[in-house]
C-alpha cells in the first residue's frame, strides 16, 4: 500500500466575464420557483413529500413538536459517510453545512451563503430556506413556531456539547424543552440507508512516522499529569483523534482516511488502560499485534465493540475518583450526558490530542512539503492543458477535474484526491462551493479579456492572501486576530467574502484539520502548524474568485525579538498574471510575490526536470517571471495585452 | 452649574533616552527587596501586618481557607470611591486593576504588567506578586494552595456574573467550593473606612439632551418587546446605566460623574414601573418633580432606598410570569443569585441600555466634538509651555499636570478633568499607567536628541494609530478583529505592547465606556460610536510611548458599497514631528497624516484665533506643516535636525 499521498486539490474558478463561459448548463430554470402556479421545480430537486410524512408520523408518539436534523455524524465529522447523510436524504440538499427543523406543518433548512443557490436547486417546495445559519436564528424560529412548554426532539449523537449548550441556553429560558432521542428518527424511516463502508483500518508505514503510538500516548498522559484538575481519563470522539493517536487510517468517510471509533485513554493508578471502540471484525490479526491487543497493562490496547462505548463509559465512571477529560467541540452530547455529576468531568474546547496534533513534527512537516511539490506538478499540468483546451471549447468542468485527478494519480505515492476536485465557471463559480467539499489549493484563471473590475477584485483577493502570508506576529497570536488582513484590500473598495479565511491542514489526507485556522474558535498559532490562507470574492450570478494556499508557521527573522512567527507558503503554483494589476500592490507585496515565484522556480523546477516535463517547465518559468515595480509596469502591461488579445481572438472564433 | 465639560486629558510621556529626565525621583531604592537581610522597603510601601492579622482572624469562624478581594465596587465600576478601595487598603497597592487572595499564611496580589513596578513599590513583604493576572492563574494557585473540599470566601457584590462564572468553572471541578459572603470582611476590620461622598445627583440641562428620559425608557421598552424571550423587566446595575437612562449625574466616584444606584425597569401589563434605588435623602424636590416621583404609572419613577434593592428584586420575582433581563458583564453576583430559577432570567453580555447608549445621537456627537476642539487648545497650551519650560529644568511632571488642568479650567464649560492628568518621564514613562487611571489623549514628546531606536519605536506606534484610524470596514465589524492593525508595524520588528488598543468614550465625563472598543468582549462597531485608539510601546526602565486619539465611526465613501465605516479622529493635536521617521511610512499613511494636520488647522485654528492665542496658533501651524513624501524627505530631515540640535544645546546647558 502506498501511504503518503496528495494533500492538495485544485479549484479552477474560471472567470466568465467576457460574456462567454466554458459551459452553459445553468439558466433561469436552474432554481425552484415555489410562487409560480404550478410551482417550478428543476430536475435537480428531490421530492420529499413521502419521507416528510413518515417523519412527522414518527414524531407524534414521542410528543415532540419539532425535530432537529444536523448535517453531521456521531463524531462531528466534516465529511460524512452516505449512511450519515440524513439531512440530504430528508431535504434533498447535499451541501456540507446546514440544519433542518421539521414540525407538523413546516420543513425549514438553515444554511450559509455558500449554499443558498444550491439549496434552491435541490429542495422541493415542501421546504423553506432560512439564510441566517446561526443557532440563534434556529431557536428564534422555534420560539415563534411552537408554543411554550412544547418539546423539541434531537439526536444527542449528532450534537456536540457546545452546540447542545447553545441550543439549550436559547431555548430553556423561553420554556421550549429539548428532548434527547438517541434512536435517530430519520434512520427508522430510511429504508434504503447505505450499509457500513467495507474497508478495514490500516496502519501507517514506519517511514512516515516520527512518533509511535506509545510515544503519543505518553505525550497525552504527560499532559494529564500536568493538569491541575487531575483527570484520570481522556475520551476521544473525533475520528481524527483516534486515527492520529494510533497511527491508523481507514476509509469510512469520504476524503478523510478515518474509521468509526472512540478511544478512552486512562491513567488511573489501578486501571491504566487504552480502550479502543471499533467494529472489531475489521481489525486484522496484524493490527492486533501492532496494538498489543492481548495484554492488559499501560501500553496494551483493549478492543471493544464500537456500539458499546456508552456502556463502558458508564462503567468507567462508576470507579472511584474518576474524572474524564473531554473536548467540548468534538464530543457528542450522547456521551457527555453520561459524565455527570460535575466532579467527574474536565472540559476544554479541544481535547489534548487535538491541540498536540496541531503542531507537526519534523517528519510530518517534511512529508507535507514534499507532497505539495509533487502536487504543484500535477496542478501545473492541468493549467497548461486547460490553456490549450479551453479555446477549443471541448472541455467542461467535469473533464477538467478528471484530468487533474489523472495527473495526480501518476505522481509518486498518490492515493487519490483528498476530496472531490472542484472546477466551476461563470455563474457556477459564484458559488464558493460548487459541489460538496472544499479545496486546498485554489487558482482562479481567466481566458479572454478580464474586465477592470475582475482584475481589481482578483488583485485585491491576492493582496489579502499576501498580507496574511507575509504577516509577522508574536507566537501565540490567534488567527482570528489577523484574519482581517485577508479582507482589508477588498474592504477598501466595499467588497468582501462570506466564508472563513483558512483552516488547519492535517497529515495524510486530513484536509480540514481544526483547531488550527483563522476562526474565532481556533487555537493560537505556534511554530509548526499548517493552515490554508484562502480569501475570495464572489459576485452573484457573474463570477467568483478564490486564491488559496497552504502555509506553515515558521520563526520570523527580525531585529528585536526571537519569539515571532510568520508563514512559509508550501503551495507552489503561480497565480494568473493576467489578472494581477500590479499598480495596486504595495512595494512589500510585490517583493513577497517575486520571492514566492523565486521559490517556485527553485523548488518545483528541479522536480519538473526530474520528471522530464519540459513543456510544463517552460510554462512554469513563463508564469513565474519577476514582476517589475509599479514604475516599470509598462513592459508587463504590453505582454499581458498580447496574451489577452490572443485569447480573445481564439475565443471569438468559437462564439 | 456648567454642565458640558472636558472629555480629554493628556498624558505626557517624555522620552528620557538621552540620559536626562525631567525629574529623577526613582532609583534602585524605589522598589522593595524582600530577599535582602533585613528586607528593604521603600517609603511608599504600606505596613499591612495588623490588617492581615485581623482579616485572617475573621476568616476562621466562617470556615474559609482563602478570601478573594477584587479591586471593584458593587457596580463593577472602573473608578471606585475611596470607601470601596478595599484592595488598596488591604495591600497598599493602589493600581486600578488587581485581585488579592489571602490565606492563613499567604497574601498574594495578581496584577498586569502595567502595574508590576507600582506594586513592588507599594506592597510590604507580607505580599507576593503574581504576574499572570488571569482568573485561571488565580484559581490554579488556589488549587495548589488549599486542599480539595475547602471553601474560598468572596463578596458576591464585588463579582460580576461572568467573573463568578469563570472562578466557579475553574474551581468547582477541582472540588474547591466558592462561598458567598455578602457581608464584606474587609469592611468589618476597616475602622477608618471613608463615609459616603457628600454630593447629590443633578439633572443634565436640556441644552445637552436630545432624548429625554421617558424617550430613553421608551427605547428600552421597545427592545424588550422585540425580544423573543419576552423579558418583563430590565435590571440596571452599572452606575452609568442609571445615569444615562435618567439624564442624571453625580459625584460618588472619581472622574466619572455617577452616583450609587440601581434601576429596575419593568413592562409587565400589571406592574409597569420604574424603580430607582438611590440614597433617597440625596434627591432634591426639584429632581423628584423631574422624575415624576409621586405617581405610579408607566412613566413615573418610584424612589427606593439603595440598600433595599435585594428585597425589592426578590419581591418582584415572586410575581407571576416575571423574567428579568440582565447584562452579565455588569450585574453583580449578589443580585444575580436571587434571580432563579432559570425561567425567571434572560441574560446578554450587556444590558440593552449599554448597547443603546453606545451609539451617540447627533447632539451627543456635536458636544463631544466641540469639547475636543476646546481641549486641543488646552493641550497645545501645555505643549508650548513645556517647550519653553523643560529646558529650564524647573518643571516636574506634577507642575505640568497642574498647568494643563489650569489651561482646561479656563476653557468654556469646563467642569474639571475627567481623570487625573498623568505626565511621566524616563523610567516612570515605562509604566503605561504611572498613577491610577488612564487617559483620553496621549502625546509623547521628546526634548533632546532621540535615538534611532526611539524614533523607530515612536514612528511604528504612530503607524499603528494611523492604520486603525484609516481602516475601512463593514459596519458590524468587531474591534478585536482589527486591533492587530495597531500592533502590526511594531510586530514587524519584534516589538509589542501589553495593554488594550482602545475603549469606548462616553458623553459627559464617562471616560471609559464599555462595551465599545477593541477588546474581545466589545460589541461590533456601528455608526456613531466613539472609541480611543491608543497603541504604545514601553521599554522597561528606559522609556515609554503612547499615542492616543479619540475617533468616531463614520460612513466610508467607497466605490462598491454603502454600508462601510471608517474612523474620523476628533482629537486634534499634532504629534511630535521630531520623533517621526517618515521613511517608514507608506504613501497612504503619509497622506492620512497630512489630511489630519489639515483638519487640525481648519478646525482648531479658528478657535485659537477666537481666543486670541497668537503664540499657540503659530506653534500649531509650525507643528502641522505638511510632511513631504519619502522621495522629498531631505528637506524634512534638515528641519528636524535643526530642531533637535537646538533642543540638545539647550539641554546640554542644563546637565
Amino acid at each position: 500500500m502506498s501511504s503518503s499521498g496528495w494533500i492538495l486539490a485544485v479549484c479552477l474558478v474560471v472567470l466568465g466575464g467576457s460574456g462567454h463561459a466554458v459551459r452553459a448548463e445553468e439558466g433561469p430554470g436552474s432554481e425552484r420557483n415555489c410562487s409560480a402556479i404550478p410551482p417550478y421545480l428543476p430536475p435537480t430537486a428531490v421530492n420529499t413529500t413521502l419521507r416528510l410524512r413518515d417523519l412527522r408520523e414518527s414524531m407524534i408518539p414521542l410528543n415532540i413538536s419539532a425535530y432537529i436534523i444536523p448535517a453531521t455524524d456521531a463524531h462531528l465529522s466534516e465529511y460524512i459517510a452516505p449512511r450519515d447523510a440524513r439531512l440530504a436524504w430528508m431535504s434533498g440538499f447535499t451541501g456540507s453545512a446546514g440544519t433542518a427543523v421539521i414540525t407538523q406543518n413546516k420543513a425549514v433548512l438553515w444554511t450559509d451563503s455558500r449554499y443558498w443557490i444550491q439549496a434552491e436547486r435541490q429542495m422541493d417546495c415542501n421546504w423553506e430556506l432560512e439564510r441566517d445559519a446561526s443557532i440563534r436564528s434556529i431557536t428564534n424560529w422555534l420560539i415563534v413556531e411552537i408554543p411554550e412548554g412544547d418539546q423539541v426532539g434531537f439526536d444527542p449523537f449528532l450534537f456536540s456539547v457546545d452546540t447542545f449548550g447553545v441550543y439549550n441556553t436559547n431555548l430553556a429560558p423561553a420554556g421550549r424543552i429539548l428532548k434527547s432521542i438517541p434512536d435517530n428518527l430519520v434512520d427508522k424511516i430510511w429504508t434504503d440507508r447505505p450499509p457500513l463502508p467495507p474497508d478495514n483500518p490500516m496502519r501507517l508505514p514506519d517511514s512516515v512516522i516520527e512518533r509511535t503510538w506509545p510515544m503519543k500516548v505518553e505525550q497525552i498522559r504527560a499532559q494529564m499529569s500536568d493538569n491541575p484538575y487531575k483527570p484520570t481519563a481522556v475520551l476521544l470522539s473525533a475520528l481524527d483523534e483516534t486515527a492520529w493517536l494510533f497511527n491508523l487510517r481507514g476509509n469510512d468517510i469520504p476524503f478523510n482516511p478515518f474509521f468509526y471509533s472512540y478511544t478512552l485513554l486512562s491513567m488511573d493508578q489501578i486501571w491504566q488502560v487504552l480502550l479502543l471502540f471499533v467494529h472489531i471484525e475489521r481489525i486484522s490479526e496484524e493490527l492486533k499485534v501492532y496494538l498489543n491487543a492481548s495484554c492488559y497493562v499501560a501500553y496494551c490496547v483493549q478492543l471493544l465493540e464500537y456500539s458499546s462505548v456508552r456502556t463502558y463509559l458508564r462503567n468507567y465512571l462508576q470507579g472511584p475518583n474518576t474524572r474524564v477529560w473531554v473536548g467540548t467541540e468534538y464530543t457528542n452530547q450522547a456521551l457527555y450526558e453520561l459524565i455527570t455529576p460535575e466532579d467527574k468531568l474536565l472540559t476544554s474546547t479541544y481535547s489534548p490530542v487535538l491541540t498536540t496534533k496541531a503542531v507537526k513534527d519534523a517528519t510530518e512537516q517534511r512529508i507535507l512539503k514534499e507532497a505539495h511539490v509533487r502536487d504543484a506538478v500535477a496542478v501545473m499540468q492541468l493549467l497548461l492543458w486547460l490553456e490549450k483546451k479551453v479555446p477549443e471549447g471541448t472541455e467542461t468542468e467535469l473533464t477538467a477535474a478528471q484530468f487533474v485527478d489523472q495527473c495526480r494519480s501518476k505522481q509518486k505515492n498518490s492515493r487519490g484526491p483528498s476530496f472531490e476536485t472542484i472546477s466551476a465557471s461563470g455563474p457556477n463559480a459564484a458559488l464558493a462551493h460548487y459541489s460538496d467539499g472544499t479545496t486546498d489549493i485554489t487558482r482562479t484563471v481567466h481566458w479572454g479579456t478580464p474586465s477592470d473590475f475582475q482584475k481589481e477584485a482578483y488583485t485585491r483577493v491576492l493582496m489579502g492572501n499576501i498580507e496574511i502570508s507575509r504577516n509577522i506576529f508574536p507566537a501565540g497570536t490567534r488567527g482570528v486576530n489577523m484574519e482581517m488582513l485577508g479582507r482589508r484590500a477588498l474592504w477598501e473598495v466595499g467588497l468582501n467574502y462570506g466564508h472563513g479565511t483558512g483552516h488547519g491542514v492535517g497529515n495524510y489526507f486530513g484536509v480540514h484539520e481544526w483547531p488550527v485556522g483563522f476562526q474565532s474558535n481556533n487555537i493560537p498559532f505556534q511554530e509548526g502548524m499548517f493552515t490554508s490562507i484562502e480569501p475570495g470574492y464572489y459576485k452573484e450570478n457573474d463570477f467568483g474568485i478564490r486564491i488559496e494556499d497552504i502555509a506553515v508557521t515558521v520563526p520570523a527573522t527580525i531585529k528585536h525579538s526571537s519569539n515571532y512567527l510568520t508563514f512559509e507558503t508550501v503551495s507552489l503554483v503561480p497565480y494568473d498574471r493576467k489578472l494581477i494589476n500590479t499598480s495596486l500592490l504595495s512595494p512589500e507585496q510585490l517583493h513577497w510575490l517575486n520571492s514566492y515565484y523565486e521559490t517556485i522556480r527553485s523548488v518545483v523546477g528541479p522536480e519538473l526536470e526530474k520528471q522530464g516535463l519540459k513543456e510544463e517547465y517552460d510554462w512554469m518559468i513563463k508564469h513565474t517571471a519577476p514582476f517589475l515595480t509599479a514604475g516599470a509596469s509598462a513592459v508587463i502591461s504590453s505582454v499581458t495585452l498580447l496574451v489577452t488579445v490572443l485569447a480573445s481572438v481564439l475565443l471569438h472564433n468559437l462564439l
